[in-house]
């Protein structure tokens, strides 16, 4: 059975496009039939705690000595990275907040960035090395190429090192920005432009969703 | 009496780097005569919540009509913003964890980045403009000018655009990389540029410590 993981990080309960997004995902993946399972994780309404120690950033092989016992810690990695592996597919909705990963988002991806069990440590350790991750980046305001702004997400690049670089992982990103143009006046002169890319990232990510996996 | 805020935000409880020179720079500050106190907040330990609900970006007067009631977060926001506000210099232990911010630091960083109140908005409002922020930036590997991870660092930039950018502060980084080279074999060989890195971060900070403020 294919299932797809889908992990949602944005705090607006009303107007999340990120989760408007992943949602028109999970629809497209269930509508290939009923062998198709979505499994959803929502990170603020149930979120991984925080790393509280270096040694949580290593398998237990290759915690130094002295390490302190975490076995409550790493039952919660487990349970996180074990969801990460049953999926086919994951989708994560990544809405960028004050310029970098949501808090309940970075607490996750620091529980899948484990060298030596998810990324290689001296060795080819990559189990998901190929498996898709479809990363849905929304932005408040503008970052085009070539504006006085492009440059300032600091949201994808961290995930797409993790789960590109370290896991091996095929990370496509689906992106739009100009979000506050529904709510801020200044940016309504945006709403146009906000409009034909959310359009164009729905029209993705259904293509996506029929193809991946 | 000119009072100094110590952030920390390492999850290392014996050989942080950022812990080590952050408490350099506090004993340098100290050292400048008994008016001269600090208050530290340990963000591992004492941990600012998650944001939950995205009207807690804006200040109350700049929230959407039917925005709930959110005054406990906003009580926990303004003990947050009061601290910072009654520093005179602001410095930040900002280890690199998986690229970017640390979960911790980050939940910080976003109940301090409210337009409106501490950046502009249509307006001026820039409180702390030009007060002192030093960002003690420690990072585990190699990511120098040239080098193939050059750019990787996503942790600096985003507190670089929410203190300096958007709240005006006067930023300035001090940066150790190579910290890894103390554990782990393979990058042994950068130990003792690690130790010159750490020298001069050390020398830098007394010196800050000394101006400042």
């Amino acid at each position: 059975m294919p299932s797809m993981l889908r992990l949602d990080s944005s705090i607006d309960p009303v107007a999340s496009v990120s989760r408007r997004l992943t949602q028109a995902f999970a629809d497209a993946w269930a509508a290939r039939g009923p062998q198709h399972t979505v499994v959803a994780r929502d990170l603020v309404a149930d979120p991984v705690p925080h790393l509280t120690h270096t040694a949580q950033h290593w398998p237990e092989h290759l915690r130094a000595e002295g390490a302190p016992d975490l076995a409550a810690q790493d039952a919660v990695r487990d349970a996180v990275i074990g969801q990460l592996l049953a999926a086919d597919v994951l989708v994560v909705g990544a809405p960028m907040y004050n310029y970098s990963v949501p808090s309940q988002l970075k607490t996750w991806l620091d529980h899948v960035h484990v060298p030596g069990l998810l990324a290689p440590f001296g060795g080819e350790t990559q189990p998901l090395r190929g498996r898709p991750a479809v990363i849905v980046s929304t932005r408040g305001a503008i970052y085009d190429d070539g504006s006085a702004t492009a440059g300032w997400d600091h949201t994808v690049p961290p995930i797409e090192l993790v789960l590109g670089t370290a896991l091996g992982m095929d990370v496509r990103v689906v992106t739009v920005s100009r979000t506050l143009s529904q709510s801020i006046a200044r940016l309504a002169g945006e709403r146009e432009r906000f409009d034909a890319e959310l359009a164009a990232a729905e029209a993705e990510l259904a293509r996506l969703a029929a193809e991946l996996g």
